[in-house]
């Protein structure tokens, strides 16, 4: 649908004033993932109808045998529906007219088979026909915590500021479900399987002018106009980050997102030199989108490319950075000024005052450390971001005293973050014990508390790094 | 040195009758991480001298004010001892006339000052003309559990068939401590640092000789004679495989690795196409060493590289297939009878018959499909590996019964490893939540014990896969 009320209606649908839920488990329970249960422990504040042949009440809330039935008006109908019976079901909705249909319901053209594509042709010709505007089939639909929107029981309830559009279902709840592991909250998200109305060009439109959005984020295999997607795009990308997976990219992934999502993937030479083109922030995989999502919420724009690096072992430094050079930045010299300063505070033997600086063989003094090292390296005009890598079983298990030099530690990286001039950058790579994990995951939170970026490896943190710092020259360059 | 006794000394290096601990502290502790209790700790068979110029007996063994009060011959003196004295202690070697000396002492040509220098100088020149063959110096030495040796109480005492030669010691600990929790264990392990007498070359030479290894991991910065390692290195791949990282290959990475062991790192283009013609599997990073060594040491070679896989998730599917098909591995459509076969299996809706295949949305039902669905593609002339991936936070959170589903899902997968004909690879993604890594970590130790490799992610598995086909596919080329 290219129509300019989409915007319009897509808030609506992030915003229903009653929900009917089509083939609400009888046995739901408020301990349970069904989709009603969902709705009124995310305290979506609407009217909900459950709807089933033969029960009259479900989690306390009457129940009706059509949509036909309900009393009221009804703004959006979720179908939890085997997919034979969607073509009734959406005549129920057209009888009734209700605003927005979302179909969970699976098994049309994505399976290939004739009765599936058959049924999906079928529902298309109803809901147009009535103004049903549609979410699939095919997908999850919905996750709005500020509006009590969930398709998922165990994701968090806070609210951010990150959009998410993704063609994949497990993909949405996946990136929801890690991005809150990692302190990301989202603002709205959508999964919207075989889009046989409303595509992601729609929703990133109507995403670009919502003020809960800061950062867009996408999953996409394929579009159905590709002329209005790369209108949409581009006007977005001059807006807010734009932050894409496009799969289905290889002859195999061609096909595996035929048989996924019913698309057309496309030829990736046209998608890649349009990316490149628009200032899209193109990732390979969900971890990759989280960490370059990490630094649009917690990052503050460094002036440049050039990063001073504070970690232990010294191979460990060397690697770093070749990483950095490696993804484009740059792993510059000290002025001399910092280099004497730092070689007063760093023992001689088995260290190294230079850029990458390794203070001590010892985690137990890094707070100290930490202190004056970290802000003679702010005042250092050669370097415009500061990376710290603590690598919690560098030699091997877990050290004594570890949780207690760690606790000091980033006590003393939370209270310089308020202080230097230059943003700061924490990787915490936790290794393979459990307890060293826990440590991790322990000191990852109280960073992002206080604001900083986390990280788990230097590879994903200065990967990052670049990425944000590609949209930020391209926005300097259209400017 | 080009000498060819290298291989002689360096066998005896790792097989010493006696060591003697110069710089012992007299408050060292069995709880510790001392070198003498290192050695006690893991049962060195050998005489151990600790060397303090005032404690007359350091954890029940009598101490000696200096190596040359030794009574009887010493194969190994360890330098834990401050820079400054090295030249003292090297002399006093000379004159006892031990065979080798580890300098874990560290300040010398590295910290590019004229004091440091000078006294590396010095050391080398004592030791040479007394023919005492050095490790180091500003290394960890030798971890060699078989033998008793380590450079870390925390490592495993458990000896294996994979070994290290590692310019940095941080990276030679964290290889090892990581490496442990993944089942992987080592023949020989030797951080060389500034290797002023034996370098990498030497080490690998006799590695590739050394019955107790089969593979062959290293991290170099730079060697000092690229002839010699260029023709080791040739014999060594045709004999066993030789995963290596080489660092310093940026102009930050060059300006760091002088810094940290004063190598020239040299020109990255002649690593390059030299690692190529000679077959060597380059990684750039750590994490993708031991994915690599995952594959050498868990995986029997697939008959080619088409890759069957099983995971939930369409578009996680989607996903895995392009990854697959970007390193080079393929993803094709399975045969008839296959795809007749999974339909029979897999309900329609949400879920994919074909390959990548999802067979339900469930994790609960995952056993019994893999028992009946894994055997098909097993039989699928189309398919060489069959990898499957489990994401034990797909939906958000943790799922109520995961352990027991999860645990129901391995044990098939186990009694199927020794039924299926072709390699199986198992991907178990955790998640960010302490409860989902824990069941990974529990269930990765589970397949590793039963001898099936298994991956963090898809992506670290297929570029593995990948890299491990290159390496047979260079044998058949050069046999």
């Amino acid at each position: 649908m290219t129509d300019s009320n989409s915007k319009t209606i897509i808030h609506e649908i992030f915003h229903p004033k009653s929900i009917a839920v089509v083939g609400a488990r009888s046995d739901e329970t408020m301990e349970g993932d069904g989709w009603v249960a969902r709705l009124m422990d995310f305290g979506y504040p609407g009217k909900i109808y459950p709807i089933n042949l033969k029960a009259s009440e479900i989690l306390g809330l009457k129940a009706y045998p059509s949509v036909r039935e309900i009393p009221g008006p009804v703004d959006l109908v979720i179908f939890n529906v085997p997919f034979r019976i969607s073509d009734k079901i959406m005549a129920d909705c057209a009888a009734k007219g209700v605003k927005a249909a979302h179909l969970y319901t699976a098994g049309f053209s994505e399976t290939g088979k004739s009765e599936g594509i058959r049924l999906q042709n079928e529902v298309q010709r109803i809901a147009k026909e009535a103004g049903v505007r549609v979410i699939g089939p095919n997908c999850m639909g919905l996750y709005y915590p500020k509006g009590g929107l969930t398709f998922g029981r165990l994701l968090s309830k806070r609210p951010g500021t990150v959009a998410f559009v993704s063609q994949s279902g497990a993909s949405a709840a996946s990136l929801v479900a890690q991005g809150n592991e990692r302190g990301i909250f989202f603002s709205k998200v959508v999964s919207y399987g075989n889009a046989i109305d409303l595509d992601s060009t729609d929703f990133i439109e109507y995403l670009v002018t919502d003020p809960d959005t800061k950062i867009i984020a996408s999953y996409v295999e394929g579009v159905k106009d590709g002329r209005r997607y790369f209108d949409v795009i581009r006007e977005c990308t001059r807006k807010k980050p734009f932050v894409a997976i496009k799969a289905g990219v290889t002859e195999g992934g061609t096909r595996a997102a035929a048989s996924h999502t019913a698309v057309l993937s496309g030829r990736g030479e046209i998608w890649d030199s349009f990316f490149k083109q628009a200032g899209v922030i193109r990732v390979e995989n969900l971890e990759e989108l989280l960490d370059v999502i990490m630094a649009f919420v917690y990052l503050r724009r460094p002036r440049g490319r050039r990063v001073g690096i504070v970690g232990r072992g010294g191979g460990l430094g060397v690697m770093a950075t070749d990483m950095c050079e490696k993804v484009g930045l740059k792993v510059p010299q000290f002025q001399s000024e910092t280099q004497n300063k730092l070689e007063q505070l760093i023992p001689d033997a088995g260290t190294s005052a230079k850029n990458p600086v390794e203070p001590d063989s010892a985690l137990t003094s890094w707070g100290t450390f930490y202190e004056e090292g970290l802000k003679a390296i702010d005042v250092d005009p050669n370097i415009d971001v500061i990376l710290t890598h603590l690598a919690l079983d560098v030699y091997g298990g877990i050290v004594k005293n570890m949780q207690a030099a760690l606790d000091e530690a980033i006590d003393v990286l939370i209270k310089l973050s308020k202080q230097l001039t230059k943003p700061l950058v924490i990787v915490l790579y936790a290794g393979g014990h459990i307890e060293t994990i826990s440590a991790a995951i322990k000191e990852q939170n109280r960073c992002l508390e206080a604001g900083l970026p986390v990280y788990p490896s230097v590879s994903s943190a200065v990967k990052a790094i670049s990425r944000f710092m590609n949209y930020h020259e391209f926005l300097d360059r259209i400017s």
